[in-house]
Formats: structure tokens, sequence, C-alpha cells
């Protein structure tokens, strides 16, 4: 491998990039297996990368390791990014590799394809566009406590999901031809949102008794005494890796149609700014949320 | 700013890419300026590009803060960024900052343009062509010793040329035209040589004694009891960011003319493998040296 990585241009396309990193102990817990937290640091670039439309070739890597970290630890990170590089059909282009006295810090810088002008930006959004979600929400924030044995977890479902999220790639083309906004979700469904709303100049409100859930957080949430709290604490959590989007209201069944993944709607964009948080017929007060918005890693 | 940075395609140009990290204690000491580390962390990574001919114009950051670290400090290296930023003329495109337990951690992406097949590799010397290095040598390691306190440096030059390289950027255009070979010196003049040696499929001799030094550099090594040791310890210190290159014999006075800074023969690239070193007319017996392979920063 060179110094640099040399990339030749792609006639009618656009090159799309995005940085992301992970810190032991932050964004994953520290006995995470190492093929494991390889496998979600590529897989929550892609999560970034599917939310925009584009097509992933390639990456970046930079590991920093501590020095309590031999061989073994460092050939079972590279066994996660080889089975996921092979998964994703993934070129790893370059990097660099320091060492640390802290915890173990990863960063990838993600490399895809886009047709000329085609990216799903955040600012796209219009009031009356449909906010629309894909899969379910809150698994990610269940799984960190089921990680932690916080949360019963007998199947390892919850866990594995949080570990290892999937990627919305198939949704790629269906964003790309419908969608005038949209961006993962990874800070969680309301501060996600809210991006959206806030680079597009618009307010949006949020139904929370439309976000989709899991029979996971089916279960969670009916146990639970404040049924809008739970519901809103599922909203609120992080890590669910779905992609949020605006649509015209005319291109929601087409969409619907085309996602290759369920997808709901939840909610509406609206004038004005922020987010409006609804729980059946009422809006909710802030102070029963026990929220904050989500704010960087 | 949106989750991904777009680029559109230019014609007839390739995209090079470099992504380099810095930790403190390790690449950076602990208290220094934080305007600095920032202008550090780009010229290190700007100096990778420089050494491969292209002409750089945008990165994407990853930062890394401790809880310790508040408002004062990120404005600081903000203030270094914007100020290197404007001096190089490179748009931040993009990153992600997150928050650690451990010791700050910056790192970036930097992007430059080549035209279209035209990147100086690191393999493409051949037996009897010249060895070249930029500027003077060893000043790095010998600035780190500064900044630490362990050697005197009663104008503040050694240090500040350990903190605040200069990435050869003028001799972009001369690389390209002459070099067939080309890296920059971050490891130490020694081990990159041996990295141009290595990637060619040749082997490569050093002649201690024509290594270029300063002032400061020559006062060091004159006051050592052992020259050749000397010269071999500065040789082999890194963070000289200088630029290393493998030149046809015919076309070294074209590229002293055109690289617009010094630039001095310190040896030819030979048949076989490995570095040898050469002080005078005899080879350097590897045990005096005291000098160990740079491997991994």
């Amino acid at each position: 491998m060179d110094d640099v990585a040399v990339l030749p241009s792609r006639p009618g396309h656009d090159l799309v990039m995005t940085k992301d990193a992970m810190v032991a102990g932050v964004h994953f817990l520290s006995d995470d297996p190492l093929d494991l937290v390889a496998r979600k640091l590529l897989r929550t670039n892609l999560s970034d990368l599917a939310a925009k439309g584009a097509e992933p070739f390639g990456y970046l890597l930079m590991t920093s390791w501590p020095h309590a970290f031999g061989w073994n630890e460092r050939e079972r990170f590279a066994r996660g990014l080889a089975e996921d590089g092979a998964a994703f059909d993934l070129d790893l282009l370059g990097g660099d590799t320091v060492s640390t006295p802290g915890p173990l810090t990863v960063g990838a810088t993600l490399l895809g394809w886009s047709p000329a002008g085609g990216v799903v930006r955040r600012g796209g959004a219009r009031p009356g566009d449909v906010l629309m979600v894909s899969g379910v929400i809150g698994d990610g924030w269940l799984g960190l406590q089921a990680a932690q044995g916080l949360l019963p977890d007998l199947e390892g479902g919850l866990a594995r999901r949080y570990r290892l999220p999937t990627p919305r790639l198939g949704m790629r083309r269906a964003l790309r031809d419908f969608a005038r906004a949209a961006a993962d979700v990874s800070d969680g469904l309301l501060a996600d949102a809210g991006h959206l709303a806030a680079a597009s100049g618009c307010g949006v409100r949020i139904d929370l008794e439309r976000v989709p859930l899991s029979a996971a957080g089916s279960a969670w949430a009916s146990a639970q005494p404040d049924k809008m709290r739970a519901m809103a604490a599922l909203s609120a959590g992080g890590d669910d890796y779905e992609v949020v989007c605006a649509l015209a209201p005319d291109d929601v069944d087409a969409f619907r149609a085309a996602a290759g993944v369920a997808v709901h709607a939840v909610g509406q964009f609206v004038d004005g700014a922020g987010v409006s948080i609804h729980f059946g017929d009422d809006e909710a007060p802030q102070e029963r949320l026990g929220w904050r918005h989500g704010g960087q890693g």
C-alpha cells in the first residue's frame, strides 16, 4: 500500500464521503468482541451513505491501539473488517495505525458513488411532507441496555442489534427516486428528524404512537407505567441505523413499494421550527418526556 | 453541514487521499498549544500529498475530545485549523467529533487532485537512480527533544520545527515531472528511503556524511563523540516532513533547478534489497548505529 490512495474520476458521478469515529467505552463496550467492533464501524458509516442514496465502494481506516492489545486482538479486528468488507464489497484503500495510552479508538472514511447531483440531502423537506422511518425504532437503545446486562435479552437479539446494525443499503434507489430529505437514525429518531427539519427551515411533528417497534420493544413499552414516556424514550434512543426521510404525500405509496423494507409514516413536516411531539390527540408536555435532545457522540 | 461530503468528479484528474491520526503524548506533547496541534495535523497530511505531487484542496476531520477540554481548548484548535486552512486554501468538508475518556486524538483525511495517472508512487525507483532529499534532516528529532526540554533550544527554532513542519508543496511540479518514486520523511530518512527501495524491488545505499543538516543539527552532531552514530541518529529520527525521492541520474540537474528548495543527493538505489548505510568509504556496522528501523507511529 502506498502513502496515499488514488481514485480516478468517475464521469457522471459524485464522490460521497462520510467519516465516523468510535471510542471504546463511549461508542461500544470495552469488552465487545473486536470483530463486531470493526463491523459496526463499517456499518454505521455505511448507514450514513445508504441514507444519502450513495453506493459504497471503499474506505480509509484509522486505528489507535492501546499497548495492551496484541496480535490476537488486531487479528480479530481485521477478521471483522474482512468479513464485512466482503459482504458489502468494500476495498480498504488506505489509512493510519497508531498507538495510544488511552482506549481503543477507531475511525473510518467511507467512500461511495452517487449519480451526479443525486445525493439526498438533509435540507429538502417542505411543510406538508410526510415524515417516514424504516424498520423499527428503539432496539438500538434497548440493545445497549441488554448488552450491559441491564435488561433481559434471552435470545441475544437486542444486544446483537446494538453491536451489529444493518445499514439500509437496499433503500438507496427508492431514496434517490422519491425522498426530498433523508438521514440515518444514529442520534435517535427525535433528534435526527429534528436535524432534517432544521436543515430544511421548517418544523416537524412526530406522532409517538405511530413509531414502529419490534416485538421486544413493544413488550418493553407495555411493561412501563407511562406509555407516552416509554415511546419517547425509545424514539430518543440512538443507534437504530434506520433511515428517516421526508416524502411528498403523493409519493408515499410508490416509495413504500420501492423501499424493499417496511417503512412507516410517523409524522409530518410543518411550518415553523423545532420538533413537536404528539401522543394520540395531545401534544406531549416536554417535562413529562424526560428527554434531552441528542448531542454529539 | 450535511451528514456526508459530496465531491463532483473532476475530469482528467485523480483524487488523492491520505489519512493520518495523532494522539496526545504520542505524536504531540500533551501541553502543546492546540492551535499548533491542529496546524501540525494538517501539515503532516499535506506533506504526504506534496510528496505525491498532488494539489490539496480539502479535508475531513475527526476529533476525540477528553472531558476536561472545554470551549477554550476547542476554540484554540479551531483557530489553528482556520489559520492553516486559509494559508493552504483548504476547505473543511466534513467529519466527526466524539468524546473520549482517553487522550486527545485527532485525525484528518486530506484530499487533493492530481492530473490523471500522474501521482508519484513509492515503487518506481530503479537501481542506479539517485536518492535525493529536500531541506535538512534531523531537526524534527532534535526539535522533539528541545520541546521536551532535553536539549537547549535558545531561539526556539528546533521545537517550533517539530511542532510546525513545513510541507514541501512547492516541489509538487518538479516531483511530477522528474521523480520516479517519492515519499515524505515522516518515519525518518533511513526508514522512508527503505520504504521506497522495498516498494521498488531494489536496495538503497545511504551516504550518511552527505545527509544535509541545519546549523543546529551540525552543531549537535559535532558535539557528539561518535560522528557516524550521530549522523545515523539524525537520519533515523522522524518528523522531518521533507521529501525523499528517486531520480534518474540525467534528471538530477533539471530537478534541482525546478524543486524550489535545496535538494541533496544522499545515496543511490542499487540491485538487491534493504538499506545499506555508508560513512565515508566504509559501510557502517549496524551494531554501532544503535538504530532500529522505524515502525508504526
